[in-house]
């Protein structure tokens, strides 16, 4: 354990942003900013916008599930290097609360980097509150 | 059974689409199409652009699980009827094969509904292709 | 997918049962009985016991899960084969009805048996009953 | 928060050990220890014994789900009072690692707990070890 929380990241916030921007064109458009990367942990934020919202004037679970995924492979990648060709293999969500119209920030941690698989877990909020809006589960299978 | 099977879809194709370009303005953008709506079960499908790629040449995470819940919602107004207000509270994803360039179609089926849950799975393939490509299930609380 | 249909099962309703019974204690408690295996399906049946009951008069958790859990052992084993240390990495669980007091049946089903990942899904019903109890998906790792 | 943190729980280990053994049959036999329980959190421990093994020489995977699926019933509990017909209505398990032949530690603790549903997970380890063997979520319907 000592070992592992020395380690520092073995991707960067930029490498990572460069990454998505380059393979992911939608990931131009969500704009998510990489506030934090550790060694097996991510913390990603994205800004509000119209774009967001669903009936009932909450944010939509396409961003939420979006935001989860993309946090997640940052966290992977920060494990196991710049590997763009890690894909998701499972996800599980519980929508806890309605976020408001504001940022969300998400946060991931790897439970478990094998050699093949990588686990997970992600907790989103809305920037400046406590209360889980979503709590996420998955894995990544590796290449 | 008998009943169920010979009662009609409680919301039109018309109404769903409407609704969700009306209360959710990424749809418009998404362009889901409703191919069939039955009482507790839907088929949507959206065309293949290339915003929905990823690193490796594959449609991405977030495009699926849009289609899942979309369709998963479609299917959930066909039983309970128009009532925008239903929300998402759980949805998991295995994602079993890499999807192809193409148009992917999300057939939704209702497992249950009950008078606060509505509990149902999605088949997700390539058109044209029998095989999965993502296999969801997921909860809508109902008002 | 026609070669898939002429297969048959690599393992037999025997094999799996001795296997189960030898490496397995538990599983000469539950007392499953294999109905059927196909290449890639199986369905397993358990009589109903009274330990099976919690709360409420219905069948608990366990019992539902550890159904689940071994006919999607036996789908796996079906496909690839005598390969005991075959294990769970994840299992997804609904819980649709609360159960009656009778036998349950399993009937799982691959949804993709790749290299290193197996993941399927079960339907849960009482004995002479259409109506799902529960709904799991989940993964095997192949060794 | 800080009500919620100087809260106790609405149900004592006793209570709670008692309520499982009447209700639920095969709890007698599981022996689950209650070693804490706070407002909206259960930490539940089971001995080791050898009916819990399978192929490899592993605990099995219906022994960790009972154990999650208990654990968070003590949770829920502990925020709601005593309502033994409080269900389960879905769970999902990530099995990370093969735990070693010891007792396991099921620590639940709840994310959102609303008039409807209760949302929480559960981390399990074997005594005496930091690693995650098992991580859980979950979703109790309330009566």
């Amino acid at each position: 354990m000592l070992a592992r929380m020395t380690e520092t990241a073995r991707i960067t916030a930029e490498q990572f942003t460069t990454l998505i921007h380059e393979t992911i064109p939608l990931s131009r458009v969500w704009a998510f900013e990489v506030l934090s990367l550790g060694y097996g942990t991510a913390t990603l934020r994205i800004g509000f916008r119209e774009e967001q919202l669903r009936a009932g004037g909450t944010i939509n679970g396409p961003t939420l599930m979006t935001l989860a995924d993309t946090a997640l492979y940052a966290a992977v990648l920060s494990r196991v290097g710049f590997e763009p060709l890690a894909v998701t293999s499972d996800l599980s969500f519980k929508f806890l609360r309605k976020p408001a119209q504001a940022a969300l920030l998400g946060e991931a941690t790897l439970l478990r980097c094998g050699k093949r698989l990588a686990v997970g877990e992600v907790r989103i909020r809305s920037e400046g509150s406590d209360a889980l809006v979503t709590h996420a589960t998955g894995t990544y299978a590796l290449p």
